[in-house]
């Protein structure tokens, strides 16, 4: 007995460069079922649905989907709201209301809880449907999954940043502070160090949320690079925490931002990167210390997109269609690589993957806790895409001299 | 009789993308003529001259400077060294001791200026010697020039930005705010235009140098966006300055750093956008208020090239080199628009470009000087060069409400 009905589809949290490319993937294999009545795009995530606010996607043309898969960030718009059990029970009305059948959110842990919560309010209400969380999330942070949509994406803008930091900072030596994205997995920080292709490249220290950050430690790391190599490139994350876990940032800010989630808001801001220019500015003897924070570029960037994440994206979509539809399964759908570099896709209990972090193993950071292994850069490398450039250097021998032949 | 020796390039001043497909340009050039004996690249600008700190890249591979000449960033190293008639004094005793009678300098007004003073010192010295400067700067603002190497490439990373910055703003509405290089020439800036694809589409207003800032007219700028589109999307020159040409930037910082050419430090720090937003916050009733300001991304960023500020960037290396050693001329080379799109190259007398500043002009600046005219895109989109993407919106017609009709 085919569950006949009508398909809601909506994006949650943080758009990223390739989570059209999952909606499509939705959208397209969904009208192809004969029990698919319609489908629908839920404006703003879950409040487009209490606010019965939909597009037909039924009536979209498949060209102009395809051309919405490659455009950056939500083209259903987001939502920052975690419905509680209230804010569910209006969203079965309205889906009663209009024969929904088959819900999908594509999403991080934050969205794969709504769809938990979602789905057992369905199950309460004796309403059949099947809910589906469809992973997305430039932090790269989901349970289960080798990795999630939106990071090689974002990882490759990462990884592209910090190759021309590096061959800026080479050109006009100093101290090179980028701040990136990643409240509390550094996956994306990390991928920096891609930029490292000469054994002097930067980056050069490598600082993720999973090590505390300890302020006299960075003074003295900084310094010993800077010995070194007369110059000195580090990558950031946002997220860093002191050895208490209370993050760095919140010690600047009197009045912190936060969200519905209770998230604090860490980008849109350069108060980190300031703190930690300033501090070396003060302790060390460098007048030149520059710090960007990448903000909002990371995730948005027009033109910096993994082929390889967006094949990816698109499959996880057609793939949580395929369950729901054919297989008439709830859950997650989660990658899992397979070979060298080769993934296949399952289906995952939403409770495993529903509000909870993955952070970088032990094997990806080194002993020090200021840079990243051999073993993250092999792991990252395949995500990254293909046309990936590298950076070259001019490797003519130095001519001798002639008026201070002493030096 | 042909002027027989060496050819000494460099590059000054701060990296572009692009910079590299000058030097390249120069070298290869100059290697095809008999009599140029060695061909020399110094290393950090000219101070790499006083310090006698040549690459020989006579012994360069071809291939090898191929693969630089799409690296970014300046692969002989940069300074911001402004040589002065006893540095410049230097520079002929190490020019003379190694037989050099053609010197390249790669840069912008400044470098300009650079070789200006060191072809008056030739002048003075009797020694016989061509001092070309090639054109480079991010800002477009060299006199004489439609434009400069640097520049598309750098105004194609701002379209990006902000084509991607838009969506975002779209998908999570508030105020977004994105600070822009640009110390005196507002042209980076007014590249964001290229976003405004849809009629409602951001930047909503474009802040530039060239016209003075008012705090007061900023929020109702922003209050009447915001009021009619419920987001903002702004974007604003790092150089903006009030009504008596004070930088906005020194009202918040105490201590400012100066470079060698008495210019305030304006970028590697956050405080202009974060000012910005915090005004926004304080004086109108919006919530989320984001600001990134883009720093050095903008001027290094690997793989966001303009292929026709790549193919100009090179083809001023190599004229550089045919008018100093098959005509014998000095100068500074300067490219013109001679049709839509093509350009042509000329050389042009050092002093009227040196230290010389090219604003936008009042034709690509609307009347309330807040936003940019159809006349300034149609200047600047060539130079953005092939293969820009641009943003897709889904167009499918609402759904009718079922539960909450009255609406």
């Amino acid at each position: 007995m085919k569950l006949e009905g009508k398909v809601v589809v909506a994006q949650g949290g943080g758009p990223t460069a390739v989570i059209n490319q999952s909606l499509v993937g939705v959208v397209l294999e969904s009208r192809k079922f004969m029990q698919v009545t319609k489908v629908y795009g839920a404006v703003n995530g879950v409040s487009g649905i209490i606010n019965e606010d939909f597009f037909d996607l039924t009536q979209e043309t498949t060209h102009n989907l395809e051309q919405v898969a490659v455009t950056p960030s939500s083209a259903l718009f987001s939502t920052r709201d975690k419905p509680d059990e209230k804010y569910c029970k209006e969203i079965f009305s309205v889906l009663k209301a209009h024969d929904v059948r088959y819900f999908f959110y594509i999403g991080g842990n934050d969205s794969a809880d709504t769809v938990r919560i979602v789905n057992e309010q369905a199950k309460k209400s004796d309403y059949e449907f099947r809910a589906i969380h469809i992973p997305k999330t430039i932090d790269n942070d989901l349970m289960i999954n080798d990795h999630t949509p939106g990071y090689g994406s974002a990882a490759r803008f990462i990884a592209n940043a910090f190759i021309g930091a590096n061959l800026d900072n080479r050109a006009l030596p100093g101290v090179y502070i980028g701040v990136v994205m990643g409240r509390d997995a550094g996956f994306l920080t990390a991928a920096s160090s891609i930029a490292q292709k000469y054994p002097d490249d930067g980056p050069h220290l490598i600082y993720l949320p999973e090590r505390p950050f300890d302020m006299e430690k960075y003074l003295l790391d900084v310094k010993k690079v800077y010995d070194k190599h007369g110059r000195c490139v580090i990558a950031v994350s946002e997220g860093i925490k002191d050895k208490n876990g209370v993050p760095i940032i919140t010690k600047l800010i009197d009045d912190v931002e936060k969200d519905a989630h209770g998230n604090i808001q860490l980008s849109g801001t350069g108060a980190l990167g300031n703190l930690l220019a300033n501090y070396i500015k003060k302790n060390l003897n460098i007048k030149r210390v520059r710090s960007d924070t990448f903000g909002y570029l990371q995730r948005s960037f027009m033109g910096c997109v993994s082929d390889v994440d967006q094949h990816e994206a698109r499959e996880v979509g057609e793939k949580a269609a395929q369950f729901a539809i054919w297989h008439n399964i709830d859950g997650s759908i989660t990658i899992h690589r397979t070979g060298y570099y080769s993934v296949d896709y399952k289906i995952t209990p939403l409770k495993d993957v529903a509000g909870k972090t993955k952070h970088m193993c032990d094997e990806f950071i080194n002993t020090e806790g200021n840079n990243v292994t051999d073993a993250f850069k092999f792991y990252v490398r395949p995500l990254l895409g293909s046309g990936l450039e590298s950076a070259h250097r001019i490797r003519a021998p130095r001519v001798s001299k002639i008026l201070r032949k002493e030096e």
